[in-house]
Order: structure tokens, then C-alpha cells, then sequence
């Protein structure tokens, strides 16, 4: 049975942090409302920065967004929104992201939101999810929002890369600046912060990665490359003096509102991809049209081109079908 | 001008490389003769093993793989093709993968096929294009291919699960279990590899692995977790033997079928969707609708989903149109 919307958005709307759970679960099931439920927030969605930290594992990235959310919440009065993405683990489930409940512990709850994503296998609908998710808590009223990736691939890239700023985080252990620059990390970086800097090479390592920097076109932004040590809360007020100088920046130099255009064009043409996809695939009449052709295939009677071909016609023919020419959309 | 296709095949069945390397720049540059090309190989193509090696960076992926690649070369008569996906790196270019050029120096080139791929910022196309690749290099005659993909993110995952067995090559500096457990990496590993074992902490390491394993569904395949000095020439011979192992076992308990079905099935619908999506987006009405839709939603007269709703409906208005109904593949 579809929850009933109008109550759940009231409650939304005077501040119910249970609310903006429930939506949120409509979102990452991709409920039948979902749609309905981001359309009728949306005017409600833009004050948020939004803050992506990414890096190699083991950097040391949670306790680093915990620590900022500690300072962002006792030395303002926003309300902070953590979203970590996580690789799907079949077998170790949400276990691993048990330490991270401990955000509950130091810091006002009211004013601290939290969740985590999991892939699921599905990319395109992760980084999706993941603007959906962010606009939610940015229409609760987050005025912060960190965004938290894990792993250092492609993916993890996408979605730093929908966040305003983007923080770099490197250990001296994890190699040189070459590494780095393998894992792409040197294009997407507004801030670097080097973690663990109490260890051998973190000085070295911001040495090669600011003589890096050199390499990288002039957008007129040089990337600070900060030394800090989470876990002893060293360094914060540098990193978040370096995210302040970042934004403002955008600010003046119109990079944000070329930014949000950019990020609105890819997340109206995900939305339709998605919807196009779903609705091909959920199709009975070209999933069994799909089976047949497999078998056709091993059979060697046909090819996967002469498949995909046929499966495009059939599918241009079903949406004559009113039922399927119908999308989840709100008019 | 469209390349003269016949010819080229003509050369590419008669085992040219160069031929080879042509077919395969069709596709990357997804040429309109690209399905063409590979519906006509595609009769040749099931023949290669597939091998994914697969770790976060600086583990020494590319000196196990060129260590592999000697082996089988010298040790069989297999032509030997390697695949090498790297993230887009703007400023740097393929500056970084110029150190691969040195295969040619160990091993007979006329065997040995070396191409390394950039995502180009598509991760579905990235994912389809390796698999073409792969097609290509199969159908040329390689018997053996080894997949090496750079980083440890989720898209780095599913190239990875488009081989038949999966290399993990971690190295003691990498840190303990639960980091390889945080990047997925556990459950795709169908063989451990423990490089530059000669370091601290590798036995560590590999117990670490082994205990963790014991959490995995029972599969009927105990993935070996291996100690290597690849640079030092040391361990690979295991390596082989392992990768032997774990082909027999996936014929011998029909895993190899279901994984080759759940390959062409993803192919087709990867296919499929490419198509849809690049005919959706190539479409000037399309675009100028988009792009005038863009402008209503800053100003605040729609949202992301009612415009998203608006063209659906329109691109299934324009699918009547014989030029839009048509797509590139053959028939």
C-alpha cells in the first residue's frame, strides 16, 4: 500500500527528521512516488553546500567527515547532512558501516543526519540516488551537506564530481603523486588534504602533488594541499577555512552557477534514461522477446546486434501502447 | 569516408595485427560501422580465456600481468591479448601508460596484443567498448586474455566481473583485511595474489584474507590466496597453475556456462540502452527541448521531473519517424 504523501510532506516541512528518513526510503526503493515526492520538494531544494570527499581506502575519509561535522555543528548553528557511498558487500552487508554510528554520539542529533548508500550493482541509478538523497536533506534544511565516497574508481569520481567542492583525501603510505594522478584524483581536487601527516613522506607527498598541480590547466583556483591528523582533530579549522576560501570562490567567479547548470542538464537526462530503461526492461512481451534471442543466440542463429536491433523496433512498437507509452513522472 | 570493410576483414581472418587494431579503434571511435564489424567477427568469438586482474593502485597490476604474459608466451603456443582500462586522465593524456610500451621488448610481438582503454567519462560505454575489445582480440585468435583494471571503484568491479576468473593482487602496504573488504574486492576474488611479498606484514596479510574467506557462501571454488615478487620474477609460476585450477573447476561445475549466459545477456541490454540513448540525445528537437527546458526549470515554471516526463513524450512522438526508428545495427 503507497503511504499516504500529504501528511508524511507536512511533517517533512516543519522539520521531522523521521520524515526525511521515510522519503528518503522512498527514493533508494525506488517507490512509485518517488518521483512525485522530489517533484513536489524540489522548490525547496538550493540553499545546501555540498562537499564530496573522496580518496584510496584506509585514508582515513570517515573520520575526517566526522570531524568536520563536529566543527560544523558547534561552531554554527546548520544543520549537516552525511551521505557515505558504499561498494555493495553480498556477504558483509551494512556490518562495516557499524562504527559509524558513533556521529549519534558526539554531536546534536537534531542537527546531524547520516545514511548511507549502497551501489547495488546499478552505477547510472547510484549517482541518481545519491543527487536525490542530497536534495532531500538540502530541502530539510541542510546546510551542509559532506558526501562521502569510498574507493578511488570511476564511479566514486561521477559522484564526487556532482559536489561543489571536492576534497582529495591522501596518506603518505599510499604512494606517490603518480598514484594519484593514475587514479584521477589530480583533475577532480579542489582541496587536498594529506591524513596520518604525523607519518613518514606526508611532507614529501605534498611536495609532489603541488609541483603535480603545476601540470594542470590555470582555472584560476589553486588547490590548497593541507596536512592534518584526523583522529587528534589536527588540522580541521585549516580544512574548513580552505572549503569556506573554495566557495567563495565559486561564488565570484560564477564557477557554481555553471556548476548547477551542469549538474541540472545530467540530472534531467539521467532521469529519462532511467525511466526509458525501466520501462523497456519491465516489459513482458520484450523480456520474453529477450530470453528467446538468447537462446537464439548460443543456438548461433542470430547475433547480440541483430537481437538488440529487433528488441529496439519491438519496444518502438510497444509504446503505441498507451499502458506503456505511460511514465512515473508527475504532470 | 567509411573504411573499406571487406578487405580488412579479409586481413583480420588471416591473423593481421594491424587489421586488428583497426577493427578495434572502429569501436572505440563507436564508427557506425562498429556493430557491423563485430556482428560479422562474431561467429569466431568464445575461444580466450579471460582473466581480470584487478587492486588498488601501486599493488603492481601491470608487472604481473607482463610477467603472465611472458609465461604463457613462452611456456604455450596461445597468442596472449592484454586490456589495460584507465581512468581519463585530461592533462596527463596516456603520458602514464607509456612505461607499457616495454612488452614489446620481452616477448614475440606477432603474439602479444597490448591495448589500453580510457573511460572517456562513460562508464557504460566503457564497460561495453572492453568487452568489444575483448570480442576482437578473442576472435583474432588470442587464447588467452588478461583484463588489468586500474583502481579498486564499483565500474573497476564490473569490468573485473566480466571475466571468467578474477585476480585480487593486494600488497602488505595495502593494509589489513577489512580495507579489501570495504572495496567489494572479497567477493569478486576468484585467486589471491600477495605481491612484493618480501615486505612486512604479507603472512599477516594472507591470514587475514583466509579468515575472511571463511565468511563467503560456499561456492565449491576455496580461492587461493598466493605470495608473489613479481618484479623479481618470483611466485608466478603458482599463479598459472592456480588460474589452471580455477578453469577446469568452472567447466567441470558448469559455472563457466552460467557466467558466459549472464554475460550475453548483459551485452544485449548494454547494447540496447547505448542505442536508445544515443539516438535520444542526438535528436535536435530533442536537444532544443532539453536545452529550453533547462532554462524553465531556473526559472522556477518546472522541475527536473515534469520536463523529464515532456521528453518521453515527445522522443516516443519522434520514434514515428522512420529516420528515428532506424538504428546502427545490421540486419
Amino acid at each position: 500500500l503507497a503511504t499516504p504523501l500529504e501528511p508524511l510532506l507536512q511533517q517533512f516541512r516543519e522539520g521531522s527528521k523521521r520524515a526525511a528518513a521515510r522519503l528518503i526510503s522512498l527514493v533508494e526503493d525506488q517507490a512509485e512516488q518517488a518521483h512525485q515526492v522530489m517533484d513536489r520538494i524540489f522548490a525547496d531544494v538550493g540553499t545546501a553546500r555540498r562537499i564530496g570527499i573522496t580518496g584510496p581506502p584506509g585514508a582515513g575519509k570517515s573520520t575526517l567527515v566526522d570531524r568536520l561535522t563536529e566543527r560544523y555543528v558547534t561552531t554554527t548553528d546548520l544543520k549537516v547532512g552525511v551521505i557515505a557511498v558504499d561498494p555493495t558487500s553480498p556477504f558483509t552487508g551494512g556490518a562495516l558501516l557499524g562504527d559509524r554510528i558513533r556521529m549519534g554520539r558526539v554531536v546534536d542529533e537534531d542537527r546531524v543526519f547520516f545514511r548511507s548508500l549502497a551501489s547495488r550493482g546499478s552505477l547510472g541509478g547510484l549517482s541518481l540516488h545519491t543527487t536525490e538523497v542530497a536534495d532531500v536533506l538540502d530541502a530539510w534544511g541542510c546546510g551542509m551537506l559532506l558526501l562521502e565516497t569510498v574507493g578511488v574508481g570511476q564511479s566514486e569520481l561521477d559522484i564526487a564530481s556532482k559536489a561543489q567542492t571536492t576534497v582529495v583525501v591522501l596518506v603518505p603510505e599510499s604512494g606517490d603523486g603518480i598514484q594519484a594522478m593514475k587514479a584521477g584524483l589530480m583533475e577532480i581536487a579542489d582541496v587536498f588534504v594529506i591524513n596520518k601527516a604525523d607519518r613518514d613522506g606526508a611532507d614529501k607527498l605534498a611536495e609532489e602533488i603541488r609541483v603535480s598541480l603545476h601540470m594542470r590547466a590555470d582555472t584560476g583556483w589553486e588547490p590548497p594541499v593541507l596536512l592534518t591528523r584526523a583522529r587528534d582533530n589536527e588540522g580541521i579549522a585549516e580544512v574548513v577555512d580552505a572549503l569556506q576560501r573554495h566557495h567563495d570562490w565559486l561564488i565570484s567567479s560564477e564557477t557554481l552557477r555553471e556548476h548547477n547548470q551542469r549538474a541540472l542538464r545530467t540530472r534531467v537526462r539521467d532521469l529519462v534514461e532511467d525511466e526509458l530503461k525501466t520501462r523497456l526492461w519491465s516489459d513482458a512481451s520484450i523480456d520474453s522477446m529477450l530470453q528467446e534471442g538468447l537462446l537464439d543466440i548460443e543456438g548461433g542463429t542470430t547475433t547480440p546486434y541483430r537481437l538488440a536491433a529487433s528488441l529496439l523496433d519491438a519496444y518502438r512498437r510497444r509504446l503505441q501502447d498507451p499502458e506503456m507509452a505511460a511514465n512515473r513522472f508527475p504532470r
